[in-house]
């Protein structure tokens, strides 16, 4: 059974789940045999995955068969699982806790797409619609405080399976990363009485040099200090605290939005590995004044390396100027 | 010129280094061009590399010239750089700084050694002893308050030449990661008056599912926490803050540890990529009573993917008490 654990100098969270050993690989260094099995995503094989946490399908296809065009299971090879929690015994120094949590996937396309720019407005507006029923559903559970939908695209951004997919991770702490936006956004809420998503959007505005795209409801640019070469956000330009309440035209605009982006990463870098992160509110959160929800896709082009496993801090070798200049520039 | 920026939510710094970029590459993905470019780091290509900071060399050889064994120079594609330090212009939410440090290459060997497992312990050690050098040397200068000495080893692990080498970086700020342990450290031994990590060693030496290798000075055991799968920390027996200050016998007995290791995960795990990281007090730290200076062997077989990035969280899905295992029984 999976297993938080916490390093006892830092402070630091990490999940130990033996279970994902076992996860099958279609994609980076793995034999011949393994190449030729059948893909667990694709429509058909539905057997192969665990039974469909909700799917969208005609109308007279039963679920757990083909018919569908979005669809979510739960995570075969789960980092974290719902069950009943117990704390473990206490230790002076060593603690640890179940590894309590929800870990589902999102099946983008029913067909063997292995690219995002591949997809069409229409069916990206399908996933990000299946993002919002769960993230929505989720939510009503009082015991998860964080609710992590994200994308590994391609073996350099941890991809196992090259078959079009997300996931969604549900925790029951806030976790260290989005704490630590948590607390920015509220100290600069406090000390100035304003988002600072809000500040950055209309600075990004006004300056242009790293605005990638300005559509009538979303913004996408390099940030000032990216950790990732060509790394991107997505905002929403009229402040929204919460992924999750979008309305069926936010959804929409996002999806052209998000098409254009990938299509532009994938012109510009010829098709790069990359993860995305959809940082939304924590479903607990009394307040929405100071928190701005966002999309971050990160291409991994360089790699984390001993400087910044040993520091925290990455290092960058693209400007975001350049990097922005580059994704608006190149021919689509 | 380098810069650093922080992320105004997260207050995160990061280092944009647009220079990095021309750097060549004998490993990874690369064409046959660039494959068969001479090696900067060879003995008799000394003309290739920056003049060298130290060598240690045969007493008859002038410098920049072949006839030595561990060589250190100036990064070529810095990181950071030495010169006058200016504070940006002042802004209200984007904050930057001239990128202000020093970016050294140990090169470990005069002839094309691609893995540390090939050397002998009386190399290893004078490589050690070229680290605590240059360690020693640069905590002289007031500016740096933290140094980090690294190892990239392999293309996962981010290394782009693939002859053995180590990099130090000298900076004028504590970073985020080593913050957090000393943090960490200080809160433990003001709550019962010792150190963390000699409470731990005790800990795995009557415990010992986690140990790894057990001499008269130092201990190798997979961490309690590990964030990566077989990451293994080597730590002396008696307390000590700081790595330079080893004498010439903890290096000769901490080269036989670490050649050993190296060797045990060579066997075990078939020549993974990995980054080791020396964690040593800051060089401005007045006590010492705290800290417990070690190195920290980070395999890379896994990748750190989205929910990595989105929420600080690791997940590991080997134990380290199976791990452990695996590297106590190879046979070496």
């Amino acid at each position: 059974m999976p297993e938080l654990r916490k390093d006892p100098v830092t402070g630091r969270w990490v999940i130990i789940a033996a279970e994902r050993e076992k996860r099958p690989r279609q994609i980076g260094e793995m034999n011949d045999a393994a190449r030729s099995e059948p893909c667990p995503f694709c429509a058909g094989n539905e057997a192969m995955t665990p039974p469909e946490v909700m799917a969208y399908r005609n109308e007279t296809s039963p679920a757990n068969s083909p018919g569908w065009s979005v669809r979510v299971v739960s995570n075969k090879y789960p980092a974290l699982v719902d069950s009943d929690a117990r704390i473990f015994a206490p230790d002076p120094i060593y603690e640890s806790r179940y590894g309590l949590g929800v870990h589902e996937v999102i099946i983008e396309s029913p067909d063997h797409v292995v690219n995002m720019g591949a997809l069409g407005v229409e069916q990206i507006s399908q996933i990000l619609r299946a993002y919002r029923v769960r993230m929505r559903e989720l939510t009503k559970d009082p015991r998860w405080r964080y609710i992590l939908l994200y994308k590994n695209h391609g073996d350099r951004a941890g991809a196992t399976l090259e078959h079009i997919h997300s996931q969604l991770i549900a925790l029951p702490t806030v976790p260290a990363q989005a704490a630590g936006e948590l607390n920015g956004t509220k100290r600069h809420y406090e000390s100035t009485g304003r988002c600072i998503y809000c500040e950055m959007i209309e600075r990004e505005l006004r300056q242009r040099e790293r605005v990638v795209l300005n559509s009538a409801h979303f913004v996408a640019s390099c940030p000032f200090a990216p950790r990732f070469a060509y790394e991107i956000w997505i905002l929403p330009k009229h402040h929204a605290a919460a992924f999750e309440q979008s309305s069926d035209q936010d959804i929409l605009t996002l999806s052209s939005a998000l098409q254009e982006i990938i299509t532009r990463l994938n012109h510009a870098l010829d098709n790069p590995p990359f993860n995305y992160i959809i940082h939304s509110i924590p479903p607990r959160e009394t307040q929405s004044v100071h928190y701005h929800w966002h999309i971050e896709i990160l291409p991994q082009i360089a790699r984390a390396a001993g400087f910044e496993w040993g520091s925290g801090m990455h290092i960058n070798s693209v400007a975001p100027e350049d990097a922005a200049r580059l994704l608006r520039d190149v021919t689509v």
